[in-house]
């Protein structure tokens, strides 16, 4: 992409209405714009970086060989009465709306209900079974506070992954699974090192623990103990001496930590299942409970989270894996020479399908430095008249120094 | 995908609840889940359609240098009053809902106004134009009778694209550019050859003619007065004698047809900038107004119409570009050299990323070409243990007649 063509622009002053550090960078940076508290619109370099993000989670669900689906958001009131969970005082964070002719809809802000209704004709039999759903998509949630930027949305991106399977112990060894999966993706984010998994509160979905990952961080709203040599933390929320002794974990272990939590995982037994009358029928005729799990990620919260880690007082320091761009092209000079060399490289990256911003425009080359920080690009390349041919001098965002090279090296570099 | 590993299955009765065709053969194909009149959700096979429609859509419109973002559904009130589209007395389909705290917020049905808000601080100057952004995003209109599936939805997706430019003249430009992009895109769904330029009502949109892009179709919901030979339309709701002289159209050369209306695009001259304070600064110094352009395609609907239109008795018929799988192998026999045969078939075209659905089901083969056709599926490719070495029955969903081939031909067929 060429900076020319790119509407968006970084700003140096600081959005007023916005204290959350994340959204603060990401709206200086041009990446999100603010529509109210707790919701944000994805400007494109914005979108690219939730696209990278939710295209990690998507192949790490399809490995443990869950389908993609895409559910509604206006729900049937019907369904969330057969759970209980339609009355507001049951569930306080419900949006409602209503149709033309008066009858109530919910604005999704999960999907147990419409996914275990939407198995209804298609699991009958133990030969149905297992079976694997996710999608990514928008969740609602009336949220009375929301001044965390993308940490605490009102409307957020989600990846919600559903498991159905026979009985416990299938349940327990495919959620296990998953736990896998989920640390394949925040290594993946480069947030592995500070992402641990972390026992919890079953929530409104469920009456026993649940499993949360924390990722630590200084705006967490979360307190976990950690015990750093098993990796394992327990919540505050569910921190006490019997509880400690049911998980393994002994006081003298563990240190206190702020952290937020990146994902949660469930175990719902046959909750969901039996309320909205789906069973299967096993190999003797006898009827039998489905056990299901369910499974979130929150996509824009960790484009946030990501904000906050990866972040210094120059402005974003994105990952490879994620970045809008892999490298920011400067050149300096406006010589034909040199414009010339630097669009045959841009030329060169593109084939290559390396994403790379070209920052063409007419403006002083202090500038241009400025905002390869403030995006966070993780490479910055500067062609200039003075370097000799196939070289170029290559910044990293988290270095201090420039290296000189070949072409081919920073080809190589931005695998 | 093997289809041991698909939970869904076809069916044979037909909903009851459900009157139009294309949600009919969907729902039975298990393709889409009905959830309520007007809102479906979209099953691993519908999902994988509905991704391959928009892939073609985003190509088209990065191609005209459009660039993608994501919009919230929330709409927060006081942008929507600026022009005057708040009020259910102006605007009639809006779904609304509130904050805890008792704020009003509107369910996006479009976005003009919040697309023209978010370019508050990134439009200035000339120099900032021309500017063109969209989004696939689900939309919410609640309608009052919604009996047609997927062609006319209370929640469904939609590719809407923004055009900002300095004059009315460069908006023309790129008007026509847009209208070209839009005839790739039905060319490549294979709608081309039925899918004409319309002239229409501007709507709530505009108050002059816009454009309609009109597939024929008998279960259409619009009357189009088709010129065969200039390849233009005009709709009924604008067609008088005094809008016939203006486009230049002759009653004697027009047929009325039924037909589907598949996208619009609308010339909104400045009055969203206006009323939402977006001017940029000319060459000497002068405020000007923005000519803006909104173009859509219901993404959604498009399935709807391609299940209408690409169907027989037998079931939907999807083209190559956008079928959930070029080839549905089906081996002949259950006996172990027939099915070895078949695994390193599956293995090769997948090898070859050639989406395949191989029906390894225990059932028999009566029932496995049904779903074949069903499922629409283009190519059927039958091993068998009385066919040669790298010898494959073929039949193409569209033809009646199998035809013998090697896995090469197969291959290349595929393409």
């Amino acid at each position: 992409m060429k900076l020319s063509e790119l509407y968006t622009k970084t700003s140096k002053s600081i959005p007023a209405d916005e204290s959350s550090n994340n959204a603060r960078l990401l709206i200086q940076a041009g990446f999100i714009h603010k529509e109210m508290a707790g919701v944000y619109s994805y400007l494109p370099l914005g979108k690219i970086v939730l696209d990278k993000i939710s295209q990690i989670i998507r192949e790490e669900m399809n490995r443990i060989r869950a389908l993609e689906v895409q559910m509604s958001t206006l729900q049937p009131k019907d369904i969330w009465e057969k759970t209980d969970r339609w009355d507001d005082k049951k569930v306080d964070n419900w949006f409602k709306t209503k149709l033309n002719s008066g009858q109530d809809l919910g604005i999704g802000l999960t999907h147990e209900e419409p996914i275990v209704d939407s198995m209804i004709g298609f699991i009958n039999s133990y030969k149905d079974l297992p079976v694997y759903v996710y999608q990514i998509q928008n969740k609602f949630r009336n949220e009375l506070r929301a001044k965390s930027g993308l940490l605490r949305g009102r409307e957020f991106l989600m990846k919600d992954l559903y498991s159905f399977n026979l009985n416990e112990e299938e349940h327990h060894r495919y959620y296990e699974e998953v736990l896998g999966a989920y640390f394949k993706i925040y290594e993946r984010l480069g947030l592995g090192k500070d992402t641990y998994r972390t026992y919890a509160d079953g929530g409104i979905f469920s009456t026993s623990f649940s499993d949360e990952f924390q990722t630590l961080s200084d705006v967490g709203e979360d307190l976990i103990y950690l015990d750093e040599k098993k990796k394992i933390a327990i919540n505050k929320e569910i921190y006490n001496a019997k509880n400690l002794n049911k998980i393994g974990l002994k006081e003298s272990d563990l240190k206190p930590y702020k952290a937020i939590e990146v994902g949660n995982t469930f175990s719902l037994g046959s909750k969901y299942t039996d309320a909205l009358d789906l069973y299967y029928t096993d190999k003797d005729g006898h009827q039998k409970s489905i056990i299901m799990g369910c499974y979130g990620i929150g996509v824009s919260r960790l484009m946030g989270v990501m904000a906050e880690k990866f972040s210094d007082n120059l402005g974003l320091v994105w990952p490879m894996t994620i970045a809008p761009a892999k490298i920011y092209l400067i050149a300096i000079g406006q010589d034909q020479k040199t414009l010339d060399k630097a669009q045959k490289l841009y030329n060169l990256l593109t084939q290559k399908s390396i994403d790379v911003i070209y920052d063409d425009r007419d403006v002083r080359i202090g500038e241009k430095f400025a905002d390869a920080d403030l995006l966070g690009v993780p490479i910055r390349a500067v062609i200039s008249s003075k370097h000799g041919d196939q070289e170029i001098a290559v910044k990293r965002r988290t270095e201090n120094n420039e290296k000189m090279m070949k072409y081919i090296d920073l080809i190589n570099l931005s695998k």
